[in-house]
């Protein structure tokens, strides 16, 4: 073929090299950070994490730090369900924790919530960052999302800071998941604070404690809290401009045909399933169908994709959005960051357009990432 | 060391020769057959077969046998949990079918499913074999379960034909899993019929389908009534008797750590994750609690036993019974079986003693069922 076999680090490095005598950003410090685990009551990893944490505050301690944890959904997590009557992380949108009229139990959570690490509309809300612990029974490994109004320089930093960190150490790889996303809207828990990500774990099942889940939950959280210290040390945490490969969310879902009851009537195509991050060409099965007809993927967001989300037990769940998620490649500058009390409370840096998606395609499919993670796991 | 280096097809030869010459049994043809899937509501894969079979019933169409189909829990499939107010699959024992106190949501739907094929309590129920479709999030393969009062013959025949058939057709092995149970007080839904079996098909997460499960499942219910088609032809199954190697479950179950609230307060150690049906010995690692304190096992059952169940989700709750099972391995002397109208509705031949666990653990450890499974299947 006539695929160009560029890496991922080299266009990374070239993207780096554009944007080298950056000029450092000014942030203010990141000096309460809020651990939730729970927001969903059936990924039951989170909220043994939680527990663990807490019965060991020794293990995200950091100086200058403050810890605060937070159990999101008790009686979804006493019930092991994902929700008891609306998804709890569809209720952050300002619109939502300001709609009086909402009073399912799960809309009750949100408001509280908000009202101990929000406000979400303030530039000085309670929580300087927010770590929202969740799994997914997607093979994603360790996904760092985050979302922001164009580019969070600092949960681009503590992602791209867990993914360094983490190389060699764990048997999943990390991934970073980024959407860009109008402030206001973003329905997620990380949104009311100051700056935020969700660590996501998979493939886990709901219900249950993996021993290999746990550990890329409680390494990916320990982490973050390692990289928020680095920033708070109020220097420039890069000599130069990084730049950081990511995956871009577009929110386009393609849900699994269904009937009117919402019972699936198709099942992931053994060619996508486990599939996540891996390329997606139009015309490539997606499903197979009751009566054995394959359906394929008719390029909607373009030809080459990178699906998430890939059979994820939520997903079939109208409340929670269904369907599997696609994304582009982009590769993010990161500045310096410097923190000082009179920085800015968030800034909001430009995303700049997606990656050549057949370039990002060759580039992994000559590598694959969990062959590597593991490789490099096992002779550490 | 010293362990015996007999395979399980040799120790199954040796008993099978002891029994050659075993007289046919006679039993009853198996006319009807119920197809039950549902009875857990998150158990999607059974609902998923069922919806296909009955679009398509060629799948299941034999000759002389009358096929009813049953989506038992209705309500908890469309809420996607394993119940809505009790286990549905802990109702069939006769006392709680007979008890007219009980009014729980699934006790009734009991009642009405017993009525449909049973009753429990004749020799001429309504169905002659009922099958029911199960997932676990364990790694168990395809098991073929059959709990009888003794040896139950025909279960014992259709499970080791359903192995037979596989062989090399399918990525995952064949296990069958056997209790040897007082009748009336079996909890679950076979028991209701003349004769059934559970296929249990795992790993899979609760709440979504995936394609290889849902292969495994179509595969071995089609094999289950090829079997049954065999049975009835009227003639001895065999020219001389057989020896089956099976699992027999102990019921024995060792619960994870956990807290008044029921959560949990250790994971499965990750030597004993994944690890059905793989040797088990005193001294050996199964749980890690919360301040990283290794939890062994403790020789309840004898020095080695084996696994299943292990990590299942829905035995982190009460209802359904806490903790995974600890087995046996024996070897089930199954005589010619001879179909005819004046033949016995059940019969209930001896249980041998355990085979001797050491040399079946290291016939297991030789030669990994998985990894002999998916090499036959990709050569197929």
């Amino acid at each position: 073929g006539t695929r160009r076999r560029t890496g991922l680090a080299d266009m990374a490095s070239a993207t780096a090299a554009a944007g080298a005598g950056a000029s450092p950003v000014r942030l203010r410090p990141f000096k309460r950070v809020a651990v939730v685990g729970g927001t969903h009551g059936n990924e039951t990893t989170g909220v043994y994490a939680l527990r663990r944490f807490q019965k060991h505050p020794e293990l995200l301690a950091r100086d200058g730090i403050d810890v605060e944890y937070c159990l999101a959904n008790p009686k979804a997590v006493r019930e092991v369900r994902r929700f008891v009557d609306d998804d709890l992380n569809r209720q952050y949108s300002m619109a939502r924790l300001r709609d009086d009229s909402l009073e399912s139990y799960e809309s009750v959570r949100a408001k509280l919530i908000e009202q101990r690490f929000g406000p979400k509309d303030s530039d000085r809300p309670h929580a300087d960052f927010l770590v929202d612990m969740h799994t997914t029974t997607s093979r994603m490994g360790i996904t760092m999302i985050f979302e922001s109004q164009g580019v969070d320089p600092a949960a681009l930093y503590v992602a791209k800071e867990v993914r360094r960190m983490l190389a060699g150490r764990t048997s999943a790889p990390v991934f970073i998941l980024f959407a860009d996303l109008e402030r206001d809207g973003i329905p997620h828990t990380p949104s009311i604070a100051r700056s935020g990500v969700a660590i996501e774990v998979g493939p886990v099942a709901q219900g249950l404690l993996r021993s290999d889940a746990c550990e890329w939950m409680e390494q990916a959280a320990l982490a973050v809290m390692d990289a928020i210290a680095r920033l708070n040390t109020g220097e420039a945490t890069a000599s130069e401009a990084e730049a950081v490969p990511v995956f871009q969310n577009s929110r386009v879902k393609v849900p699994c045909p269904a009937g009117e009851d919402g019972s699936p009537l198709a099942v992931f195509h053994e060619r996508l399933q486990d599939g996540d991050y891996r390329p997606l060409r139009k015309g490539d099965p997606i499903f197979r169908g009751l009566d054995g007809e394959v359906i394929e993927y008719d390029g909607r967001l373009g030809d080459t994709v990178f699906p998430v989300f890939v059979n994820e037990a939520a997903y079939y769940l109208p409340e929670s959005g269904l369907g599997f998620a696609l994304c582009h490649h982009a590769t993010l500058p990161l500045p310096p960051i410097v923190t000082a009390e009179d920085g800015a409370a968030r800034l909001s840096l430009p995303v700049p357009p997606a990656d050549d998606a057949e370039a990002v395609a060759a580039a992994i499919e000559a590598s694959d990432p969990w062959e590597a993670a593991e490789a490099a796991a096992a002779t550490a």
